[in-house]
């Protein structure tokens, strides 16, 4: 493709309302256009990306067993009434009438369509299993669409779905999944993780996030240095602690600790390591005030907390609440002597002996404090957030701690929606069984914004290369020079007769408006080719990612470009 | 891929709502299920056909310059407001409220969306001229959404929208589409027609409907046998008269014509051709009777005739207006001393003289009539329908008339919707202009149909291999024999590695039952390999179109089969 015909502008400045950085880097390079909030039209540049997954996706769900199908965006609310979601599915769902005034939605997800497509089609178990996907336009009314096509009202997915005789079949399409997935991910060169979205009470996992790792992802992904343990923060679960807490408890001492609030000016002030100092939280557990424990180097894990008080929100307690409870300022709390009845401390609590805290007075704190002793404990829960510092619950390894973008989400759901919608099969005794299901989604969109978040620097786009749109951008620098010209035309010609995909930058502009441009754009190989290089019969390859430079001479350019298409991810 | 795993089921009865063989064939051989009215699933045959039409289309468009993009489904009221289409779409335009009661339509067409976005892109002749195209699925909400994929509430399609500087750039740009186009359908193994949908008052003509010829087809095309002359009925026009009137005018007479009421009837009984007979019709205009007159051989074209009279309704007069205008009897209607003001004549009446026509009184007519001497004739037109006796009115070489289906439509838009949505560039000279439009669209489910109307016989479709879901049809005989399963299984993986998409029929059903679905699915080639045959050394080469049958050696199959599908159309 030549610059000058492509439809494509690039944009100098961020758009206004754009965050993310792939939202500022996808609508800047020419890929995407707002028509409206959390709409958007898909430029020939952002198209050719968004094919491209589609396509990974496409082949690895055929080859994982999957079959492609097409269903209606219109639904009738009929099939919803069925299921119970056209009552419970809030203003995400986008509803209308037909002219006939009858109720349609535009779908959010298919499980309901697609489960009536197969209680219709299968009579007996020897037409099962079925794995179902389809690749197409999604439609949720967010309540707050932001961040480009991260989050989205009308958005393309990847959603299918999986009918199974029984709880082994869909074990088994489960696993085939799982692994098409982490084939997908793979191709598209991001790096990710699967992780555990839900323990699942009977029998294994099977709830798994696929998470792009960005700094500027919406989750918290633990996960194991050394096996294949990765969770959501919130999930994570600490290691029981190794150590006993001491035998011989110390008189209780007060220490004058003026204007100290924080743990680690108070460690240093008493020369104690953080770990002997208890952190006292005053919580608003919603209309309760409870008091939560945490050792003086761990931190609160508010979500782990509001889960096992089964309670819907969870804050710190404003300064009023806190002085009446503690009767000093805040920074002072102690467990020693308050009224507050719920006492909750991590586990890790149970370890400490001889420990400094508040003192439920203003520049006060107490040394040599036991629990037991000195204050009374409800219960020991794991409500801490897992750091760096703690090994893997599994294997004791150490743990990395890494942000991350949900792009996928595999998931067994049994016969939620089978039963629901009387799904049923003949066994081969005759006996009529409900059909056991697996929903397996991924945003197509989202995945190129994750790839985008995860690969760029300040000066654009860093395209991995299986989902680049472009695989070489071919940059005359001197479009008016002769030699110039023959070179890159041959060069164009020639790459494009090898299947590779080519940008020619024909331009009459400035070589630094093409460089900013190209680097916006993220091709993974540059050809700079300029007047004065070429009389000394020279030619130059700049990879995007390393910014490595390669000078030739003209005629090794090809297998150059070949040699590295071959290797680089 | 294995029938046994392939998600389809026929169906051996035809669809209570289905009229159309192509919308049964599709239902019957698994392709599609509705969900509701005018609203289809694409189960994976279905959707395999559709994907290969699509990919044609794609690389047609891209050969020819087109770029593809993907609108939003979404689409605020607002530029339709500005477009004035909002108020003037009626029922046919879906519309919802989002959740901030903001109004929103489901596209049934692009112009308004593309518009916009060009003019926020284009703003200089640079970047002129720029042609872009989707394929995405539409919205109309029908008031009878009916023959399947044919015409559907929710349905796939290619639109294309191009925009140029001025009226020369468009009419390259609409000739190029005007080849992609030609290229697309004979692709797709169709025969079809380009037909003039609008003869265009300046400079040639910049409308043209793609025709698929079909028996089914709802349109009627003319054309030519020798040029390239090709119009919808409605348009096709007859060469003016060869002949002139006799010089003689005879004198006229009164014949008895007992009960004789039709052209034949009274030609055979007179013993005169059909060609000296007049056809008196009395019609009804809106609100106006006007007399009509044609050859006897001729037929009225009535939508001919309404365009010329310009107005909304044409039919036959009832019973009871012929008797009170012509005061005799349905059959004996005549221009002679009869009571109407307007008196239209087909072009052809002013070459007859000495003829025959009714006599307005019952069992008579009249013979040796002329007319100017007996009667009066307001206007000689063009009213007639073509029929195959005529001759082109361009070459003059033998017309022939097929119906035929619309798959495609381009049409040279000017600047209507660049000007209400002020799409401008600035020339050359720093001059704002208004951009020139042309639109584009193909119907994709339609396409699939048309090509069932066209290709299918009495036991099912017939693809074109082209756009067919397989190639090779794989029909083990005897699935338990061991021999066979071999040789099978051996040209199932060989067939796959050399590209070829096979279908391996693996179910253990009754030969007939599977010759019978085979027929249904109408794939290319079939391999029939049974037991007994391979006994001798033999197998069994079936050409689903042709019905011609090869015998071969086991080792020859694969590449006798390579061989045919080089060879097929």
């Amino acid at each position: 493709m030549r610059y000058s015909e492509l439809f494509i502008s690039t944009l100098k400045e961020d758009p206004a309302e754009a965050e993310l950085i792939s939202h500022k880097l996808m609508v800047r390079s020419g890929m995407i256009r707002k028509l409206a909030t959390g709409i958007y039209s898909y430029l020939p540049v952002g198209l050719k990306v968004i094919k491209k997954v589609e396509n990974i996706i496409r082949e690895e769900m055929n080859a994982g067993g999957a079959q492609e199908v097409l269903l209606p965006v219109l639904s009738p609310a009929q099939l919803w009434q069925e299921s119970g979601r056209w009552a419970l599915y809030g203003e995400e769902l986008m509803r209308l009438k037909d002219r006939h005034q009858r109720d349609f939605c535009l779908g959010p997800t298919h499980e309901e369509v697609i489960t009536d497509l197969v209680r219709q089609q299968v009579r007996s178990y020897r037409q099962l299993p079925v794995n179902l996907y389809q690749i197409q336009t999604k439609f949720r009314d967010e309540i707050r669409p932001r961040f480009g096509l991260m989050r989205g009202r009308e958005f393309i997915m990847k959603d299918g779905y999986s009918f199974d005789r029984d709880e082994k079949g869909v074990e088994v399409t489960y696993q085939k999944m799982y692994q098409a997935y982490s084939r997908i991910f793979q191709r598209c060169g991001l790096r990710f993780k699967a992780v555990e979205a839900d323990t699942g009470t009977i029998g294994g996992n099977f709830s798994h996030e696929f998470m792009v790792l960005a700094s500027s992802g919406e989750e918290e992904v633990v996960s194991c240095r050394q096996c294949s343990y990765a969770v959501n923060a919130d999930k994570a679960e600490c290691r029981p602690p190794q150590t006993e807490p001491p035998a011989f408890p110390y008189a209780r001492e007060e220490a004058h600790t003026p204007g100290l609030k924080s743990v680690p000016d108070v460690a240093v002030f008493l020369n104690k390591p953080v770990t002997v100092i208890l952190k006292t939280l005053i919580i608003q557990a919603d209309n309760e005030i409870i008091l939560v424990l945490l050792r003086g180097d761990h931190e609160l894990h508010p979500e782990k907390l509001r889960k096992h008080l089964n309670c819907h929100e969870i804050a710190l307690a404003d300064e009023e609440t806190v002085r009446r409870v503690t009767k000093a300022p805040v920074g002072f709390a102690s467990p020693v002597g308050i009224d507050i009845h719920k006492v909750i401390a991590d586990l890790t609590v149970e370890t400490m002996g001889n420990f400094v805290c508040g003192a439920n007075v203003e520049d006060y704190h107490l040394t040599d404090v036991n629990w037991g002793r000195d204050f009374h404990i409800d219960q020991f829960v794991d409500i801490r957030r897992v750091s760096t510092q703690d090994t893997c619950p599994l294997c004791g390894s150490g743990l990395e701690i890494n942000r991350g973008i949900e792009v996928g989400h595999i998931f067994k759901l049994g016969t939620k929606y089978s039963k629901m919608l009387n799904a049923t099969y003949l066994d081969e005794s005759g006996q009529s069984q409900i059909i056991v299901m697996g929903c397996y989604g991924i945003g197509v969109g989202r995945t190129v914004a994750a790839a985008i978040e995860q690969n760029h620097d300040q000066n654009g786009i860093i395209w991995p290369q299986a989902i680049a749109p472009y695989q070489v951008l071919l940059l005359p620098l001197d479009v008016q020079d002769k030699n110039v010209l023959t070179l890159v035309e041959n060069l164009y010609t020639d790459l494009k007769a090898a299947g590779v995909e080519v940008l020619l930058d024909d331009r009459e502009e400035r070589p630094g408006a093409k460089f900013k441009d190209a680097d916006l754009l993220g091709i993974p190989l540059r050809v700079n080719i300029g007047a004065r290089d070429l009389a000394k019969n020279q030619v130059e390859i700049k990879i995007r990612r390393s910014g490595e430079i390669f000078k030739l001479v003209p005629d090794d350019v090809k297998n150059k470009l070949m040699e590295l298409l071959g290797n680089l991810s």
